[in-house]
């Protein structure tokens, strides 16, 4: 059976969630058969049947599930007998560890850097909610956060350098194959690239051939997703 | 055969080494017989058959290790017998991640909290160069280095919600029992114990309780190693 992801989606079809990305990846490192339904930010209606107002859902026949890393534990528990997300229990809580640190840290980073630019891609009905939310959160409108100042870069710069140095000389992060970590830290540059040409890591960078990599999978699906081919 | 492991020691025999308490607690993990041998800083020659001047460094037969990740890889490579302390491939890569966290984030946070009680108790030999080379890498002696301001402690704080948000429901990071990112985590508490009284977790913090559990472990023998009862 075909499982439904809600998907946020901005213009032009513009896939700009991290969460979102993580479980497609998920979705297609299991190798189930998913359709994807846009959602924007101000279509709490068509996931109200979730009963929460946050995207990933997924339909999967009678099941529905929100929040990405449980549609993650969801998927590897009721689907064993793909490739494994988290290979066992002690991957498992490392990937949160992971999906922690991303959430507080690279994201956060991140944001700073683009949120100006996610302004300029969010659907026409979602602008006034964006600006609205995102100003309340940082405290200032997205163009005064979006200043790529020194300290910014410096924060977002140490973020990348953790990832080098995690990645050490493999292909992904949990090795010669990529798993579950590597799409949690996918989803940021996932969602970067679908709103926003600012160049985040230097083509030399370990990051960047990794990036390449992880666009190259699932027949080039994350590439030829809408996005700035950065 | 009994494995030497190279230490670094302080005062009363305080051993505080993150860096080492990772390997000791691999070591147990795997259950394997060892020995520790105390080094002080200025003890380089006692470890140049390494053919490096730092801790940890192990000899297992004929076979000479250093570096507390090079180290762990061996034991794991060497020793399939035992426990896991990665879990395969996946969860290899994610516990190098953490790793890399926890050398580049969490113990500079808690270095800056800690500094000036590690220089109480160095031996007398190394005081000089615990200053001097402390001294150096912060721009300022411990002294001035350890104030303990806001901002240092909001730093680490963030790092131990993380490992909270992190550990979730499960008793360790790795789920029931403990692997090798549980030791790369606690190494920076038992570290902090042998050198100081400042209480770092609130007792209600499930991190505190963690690490109660980690204190616990092989047969207590973490708690019974010289340090403050935190």
């Amino acid at each position: 059976m075909t499982i439904q992801l809600y998907e946020l989606a901005g213009k032009d079809d513009r896939r700009f969630s991290p969460y979102c990305w993580r479980t497609r990846m998920a979705l297609e490192h299991k190798g189930l058969e998913y359709e994807t339904v846009p959602v924007r930010f101000t279509d709490k209606d068509i996931i109200a049947f979730s009963g929460q107002e946050r995207i990933p859902v997924i339909r999967d026949g009678d099941t529905v599930i929100s929040d990405s890393w449980d549609i993650a534990e969801y998927l590897e528990a009721h689907y064993p007998g793909g490739a494994s997300l988290f290979g066992g229990e002690i991957g498992h809580g490392l990937a949160r560890f992971l999906n922690v640190w991303t959430d507080r840290t690279l994201h956060l980073a991140l944001i700073k850097l683009v949120i100006a630019d996610i302004l300029a891609h969010v659907d026409d009905a979602d602008r006034e909610y964006f600006i609205e939310s995102r100003s309340a959160r940082f405290g200032k409108p997205p163009q005064d956060v979006q200043t790529r100042s020194e300290a910014d870069m410096k924060a977002f710069g140490h973020a990348v350098s953790t990832i080098k140095a995690a990645l050490g000389e493999d292909a992904f992060l949990a090795g010669d194959a990529p798993a579950y970590g590597d799409y949690i830290l996918f989803g940021a540059f996932a969602w970067a690239r679908s709103i926003s040409d600012f160049p985040l890591i230097e083509a030399e960078n370990p990051v960047y051939a990794w990036r390449e990599r992880m666009l190259d999978l699932y027949g080039g699906m994350p590439r030829k997703a809408v996005g700035y081919d950065v």
